[in-house]
């Protein structure tokens, strides 16, 4: 793509006419837009009946908007095939756990593991790619929109059959398979894989083992669909794929980004919690490293449907996410959408024009946004966000096995996104790293809620360690097998061994009146925990009442050059707080992190760098102001007024530049 | 119906012995019934095989009651179709909205589209009509029996046959059809009219479009049954025909009565919130203007079935329920039912008799109703309701959007009954008017959660406006079409011309910040709003904080000798009802209203005219008693007993009647 | 079985290889086990194809066990079908109230009333009946697992067929049904017994005969089902079979028992509420009268699964869980399970020993419980429960009724259990006796939540009134009939003439502002309650505000040498409790009880009777420690530690054994 910053929007010229294509051209330039997104949903206007397929409109609206200065992503239509495949076909459709079959209609009604699903999708690819991939305007693809969005696992006749085939595939016999998920409990032993059912109605729950296993082969399958996507546009065209993806979502988007280009996410959060908006870009900027990805939708003010709608963003908000955004790594910022819809089920969605061709409530922002891209792109394109020091492991795997296994209706997003908001709060810069990831760089690495911990990612947390890092391993990690099943000879497998403790016990806190000791603060214990007898490693947090006092719950071994820090339960309430603060800032200082800033909670700072210098970008995000402290002199690159060392002040929504003189 | 009030129950005399039957008929004569109402369950009575009709037992009954003074309402039995219907016949059967089939053994269980259900239903029909339709006993017919409280939009084959059928006949050409809904949005496109589904299981929503229409299709696909029944009837009888309906029903209850004789509804409110229950009055009052409507059936003291129960009345309250609706317009006063039930899923409900033949708990309070019927009924005789000033629009097709389109669970139900209750509150006499009523004789009309506004609407309510009234036009109003869609030329559509503003922005207010001033008030702003640029109209009230300050979402126009008032957004909270309230007699001043009273909340005054006088009926409906200015000397046209112009105190559930010397 | 008591726990060594196995049976014995249960999932072990039966496993490890000291209690693997019965077979499957039908994967999958399914539960039972029946080892049966555990009611076509034949047996002529249940009403009626529909998907709710009477036909044909296995067990086997039962499944735990050999029940009340775990050894003792029962499943620490966990046991906890229970009449206390499951969905569940081989959390508290066994058990085996004065009466028929009709969400189990939990803080020794039960030997009975009593009940209870009993009546007892229909004579049948009362009026009394005084304390009164005018009773609690001042909500008459009490209403809140604690301990008084104890709230006495002399065992259950007045000085039998009469102090989760020198 270009040496830019985008700004951009989804944008559905097939349902509007040309008087109306025009103003939103004209529109699209005064506010600002350098890109746009097309097409994700149009496959009934591509080929509106079977085979006939026309993109004539399509590759002018490219043409259109190339020749307005204003650059296309295209999107392949796949979400939303079109009547004459689904009327008549229930056995093309998606079908609920509930069993229940969906109907036309909507969205992702299909069922994309289906032969036939599989060869329109094919041919409709590869006629757009044909026909658009080497325009001139053109420097993306997505591919379809927001996998698994509104749908998680198909329990289709053809998804039975695959399923088979994949189970096949992994355990080679269906005896491996009964060994492996213990099946002769509860007289569920199979002798032929196409015994194996699939996670449908039954009185009481499913074998773990088949729950997570059929959530792991629906998340295969939908990946193996985009590359399938990804490998018929690269026949045609150079430019670039992703998918507009999302933690929420129920796929494995490590797995998903592997074959594609570069990473985009779509993000609905609301204003009042910046940190749920701020994860997708610590972690997104990790699904394709060296390579900076797009926010590919967000709203220009809420999102909403028929059946529901979110705060809106208050005057000043959205800029700040833009910028954000801009600093953390991302190369574009895009909206849904431009045009407000008139019909179907999102017409109140946030839009930057209205359907009757206004500027609606969200478009000043949207003009902030653009002069602020406008003033900080220079400095953007000639930085590159600053290695963090301290990283977080993120698993879509581990979110199969909570959904599988959710305790007390834990939830996975829920449980990341507050350990990471210690983490921010706490000025420390960071990543969100997937499960897959080197580790290389990082000097502080946290590993709660990864209840399966693979061989390689045990080798590499390992490496990390005997290098110097420091490793915080837990809560909730490392109990489960590759199988979602227990191991059998320690509660929590080869980890203990490394962290130089053996588990004494495993059971639940909550309500034990359990009580952790650490760093000269009490608090309440919580969750799934796991208490330990310090082998190699010394106690850290003890527990003082409740029915394992003496114990430990918090351990740290030496190990070569680093520390693997065992954190064995979750300390909770007020107390807890203060105690994961003091636990996260001691390892900080422990493993000499320092890519930190004395920055009140509730802004930000986006370290860059340049060549020889260092540039900050502080950001306000919770609208209260802020105060940050500049290790040295800095001046603004674009006003160039100085900043002195010592405490800075933000307004409300306010974002500085700041660019040192060397490097700090 | 004969120049009376009527006192009355329902009554199950299918399900009883002749010695009860006998009991009965005395205890009702004890309690001073003068009408019951027979029939509408007893299909499997009249028809126990198929093709076998006998009704003797009805004509009996029918001659019984007459005897003994009691006249008859008739009822159609289409409710509960027997087992020969049913037994075997899935086809037969209402679908609901997950697709199960409904079975035997419960109540509006049928698809009442079914070919052969309106065939054996016509037969019953005409049966009944032929055998009782001229016996000197019968008053009335009711037909069926609470269409659509039960169930809403049948999702069976039958419908889906017959919704292409209705489709064609709306929109004449599939194309139409698309342009209007949009269809090219989601790739929905359809082809021909069999293609469009029923809105059935999908992984998100459906098209608001295909939402509403659907729910449009079944309201009049009801209401066209109820159409050939009364047709049927009309063959072999002169009484006059109703049904029992409610707002919280899935009909569209106006064009329901366009084909009946008489408006009546069945309520079940508890007495904690008197206005759920006077709603009901104020409404059905309505919907067959200058022809006395029914209170067709109420619990003597609480609602109840296997599944729950409600708080009984407390006593006095049943008495002040039938006082303030004979003031009200009605002509009966009904009860679910006589003799408690033996048998089936409602046997813990409230009755007058109870199983065993003595008098219930709410039976004194029978009695209390008959002594005050008696005593008020040749002043409600000789007067008739006082033609209201002020009105509000009612409408269950908005009742549809807003299914189809909540927002965040909004109900129309609570939404109207708000709003109405601050009127009432403030003693003003009032109307609730359905959406197509005549409009001429009011001052000042308040149409709020109205999304579409019909081209016929906007014409009545401009004549109005232009020949000097009021018209409070919001909040949700005007911001959809017919098709729901959004309009594409402005927010509100042509609305916005005769209103004299320009809506900047919709947008959701909630949680947004924002707050309203109007009437020296600032308060907090909710719900989905509109905000205005005045044109030619001034604004009253504007946005202080928030997304929007300094625009309008309060206006006023000056428009013929009357005014168009916008309320673009909800006032919320303690101060938003204050500005609410202020708003109301604001415009009820400026509109000249003056039949309203000076009468503390939880009182109401019933005002009715007769030949050169006025009455009013004054009622304390929330048990704490109240306080009333009299504007002259008037006097109990019952007991003589005089009251002073001033201040009159009424007691816990008292009610007086005040007969003026001349007119007011 | 042996003159011992028994500790033990769930074994699936089907699960694990002989490594494993030998490690638990040597862990076993250093806990203290003597007793396992086995078999009871493992169908597809003992029949891995369909009738290749090898039961060699299963034999091996009973005379493993008793090599080992340890007795084996032997089950029937029904609850487990494998997947040879299973697959390609939804005609066999379990179909629940929403129709779904169930799939392989989990339990209780399968429909108990296939003829298949009885065909191939027999050949299985039969086999191991005969391999296992006359093993040294072998000391009981368990007949499969929890019936309608996690299922309650099957809809599927067999059931179907059965019902009909069941309803024609009840009832002979489809007539009588309809008479009975009152079809005429919505036009229910039938015409043939195949035209009775199952109580499925319907808009409203069934009628309530149809809904309680599908239910017992569940009840009575799960209770037939374990007929069968026992009948075929018995041609094989002379040791006595149970099945672990609970007051909380879908079955008629009288019937159930009532061709069992012993009583035993599951467990997992949380240590919050000990009532909730002590009800079931009061009610247990009570289905095999004179015959231990067992408690065959409870937690050593917490019950979960992957979907929830439960609080864990503080330290302390188990122990008294198990004194009291050994105290209150049992024989076993055993564990599940033994070792956690490694696979399946129960992994999280707490264990005696973990996945890994070691002692869980609850381990040291198993310990306790070995202790204290060891010590008790020659007292207890020297001693029996003394025969309680005080009777409750508890019915599954009730709790089918009010599944039927809850009124308000009521639920049959915790309106049982907080009527219990004021008998027992208020220190009187009791039993919870099945309907059915004798009454000899008791002198106070209380019924409450018996809608229907039948006419040997009622004889039963007219004798024990006759002969100086006094019987409690009440509140929601006998207002209806056994088809679940209302009387047609008196609100409550003939036990009004028996309590020499009419009821004046039936109504629910929930949100009426009644209150009621008795005993110098005025409450409120709640739930669907009836008044009284007393005709041979007199007034003991008259309503004093609400709807029906001055009748009696409790009253009372001399009958024979006894008293009938009617508690028409239940009185709520601080003031009912107040009410309800004056009653019992006003009607023990009057009815001479005298086997009651001065002892805190949250700590027992048990009385055991030996030869000439009294023991008690005082338990503190609720932690806090309590006080208990001794009538006498005693011993401790084990220590010879003296004990003073008078008051006696205990301290958290304290137990004492205090043999007086006689009968006290």
């Amino acid at each position: 793509m270009g040496n830019k910053l985008y700004h951009g929007a989804a944008w559905y010229p097939e349902l509007w006419n040309e008087t109306v294509i025009e103003q939103d051209i004209e529109l699209m330039k005064q506010a600002g837009m350098n890109v746009v997104r097309i097409g994700e949903f149009a496959w009934s206007n591509m080929e509106p009946t079977e085979g006939n397929i026309d993109l004539t409109f399509f590759v002018r609206m490219v043409n259109l908007l190339h020749e307005n200065g204003i650059d296309t992503v295209m999107c392949t239509p796949t979400p939303t095939p079109p009547i004459w495949f689904t009327h008549g076909h229930p056995e093309r459709m998606y079908v609920n756990e509930q069993l229940q079959v969906m109907g036309h209609g909507s969205r992702q009604h299909a069922c994309t593991n289906h032969p036939y699903f599989r060869e329109k999708a094919a041919a409709i690819t590869k006629h757009i790619a044909q026909a658009i991939g080497r325009l001139p305007g053109l420097i993306g693809w997505q591919i379809d929109n927001e996998f698994k969005a509104h749908v998680s696992e198909c329990m289709c006749g053809t998804c039975l059959t695959q399923w088979h085939d994949w189970l096949e595939e992994r355990y080679e016999t269906v005896e491996k398979l009964n060994e492996a998920w213990g099946t002769q409990i509860w007289s569920e032993y199979y002798h032929s894989f196409e015994q194996v059912p699939q996670p449908g109605p039954v009185p009481f729950l499913h074998n773990s083992s088949l729950s997570t296993m059929y959530q792991q082969f629906s998340m295969e399958k939908i990946a193996q669909f985009s590359d399938e996507q990804a490998a018929i546009i690269r026949q045609f065209s150079d430019a670039p794929i992703t998918h507009n993806s999302s933690v929420a979502f129920s796929v494995d988007n490590e797995r998903l980004f592997r074959e594609l280009d570069f990473a985009s996410f779509d993000t609905y959060a609301t204003y009042d919690h910046p940190a749920n908006y701020l994860l997708n870009n610590d972690l997104w900027r990790n699904f394709k490293r060296g390579r900076d990805y797009w926010i590919m939708e967000t709203s220009p003010s809420h999102a909403a449907s028929l059946a529901s709608y979110a705060k809106p963003h208050p005057n000043g908000y959205l800029k700040v996410e833009a910028v954000a955004a801009y600093a953390l790594g991302a190369e574009a910022f895009c909206y849904w959408l431009w045009r407000q819809q008139r019909a179907g089920c999102e017409q109140p969605h946030g839009s930057v024009i209205s359907t009757w061709g206004k500027p609606t409530v969200g478009f000043p922002n949207v003009l902030e946004v653009e002069q602020a891209r406008k003033e900080i792109e220079a400095t953007i394109l000639a930085t590159r966000p600053t290695q963090a020091e301290v990283a977080m492991t993120y698993s879509d795997r581990s979110k199969a096995f909570l959904k599988t296994e959710p305790h007390q209706k834990l939830n996975h997003r829920g449980l990341v996104t507050s350990f990471y908001e210690r983490i921010l709060h706490l000025g420390l810069h960071r990543d969100i790293v997937p499960e897959g990831s080197e580790l290389a760089g990082y000097k502080l690495l946290f590993t709660p809620f990864l209840p399966y911990i693979s061989s390689d990612f045990m080798e590499r947390a390992t490496a990390f360690v005997a290098e110097g890092g420091v490793w915080v391993v837990g809560p909730l990690t490392g109990g489960r097998t590759e199988e979602h099943t227990l191991h059998t000879h320690a509660a929590l497998g080869d980890l203990e061994q490394l962290a130089g403790v053996e588990t004494i016990y495993t059971f639940p806190m909550d309500g034990s009146g359990s009580i952790g000791s650490a760093f000269d603060i009490a608090a309440p214990l919580s969750l799934w925990s796991a208490v330990f007898q310090p082998k190699e490693a010394i106690a850290i947090g003890t527990v003082e009442a409740g029915l394992t006092p003496g114990l430990a719950f918090l351990t740290e071994r030496t190990y070569g050059q680093g520390k693997i820090v065992m954190l064995g339960s979750m300390p909770t309430g007020e107390k807890g707080e203060l105690l994961l603060n003091k636990l996260i800032m001691h390892y900080a200082d422990d493993a000499g992190v320092t890519l930190r800033t004395d920055v009140s909670a509730g802004t930000i700072v986006a370290p860059r760098r340049g060549d020889r210098y260092d540039v900050w970008i502080v950001v306000n995000m919770d609208g209260n102001g802020g105060i940050v402290t500049l290790p040295q002199d800095g001046i603004d690159p674009v006003t160039g007024m100085k900043y002195r060392e010592g405490k800075l002040t933000l307004g409300r929504y306010e974002h500085k530049v700041i660019q040192f003189a060397g490097l700090l």
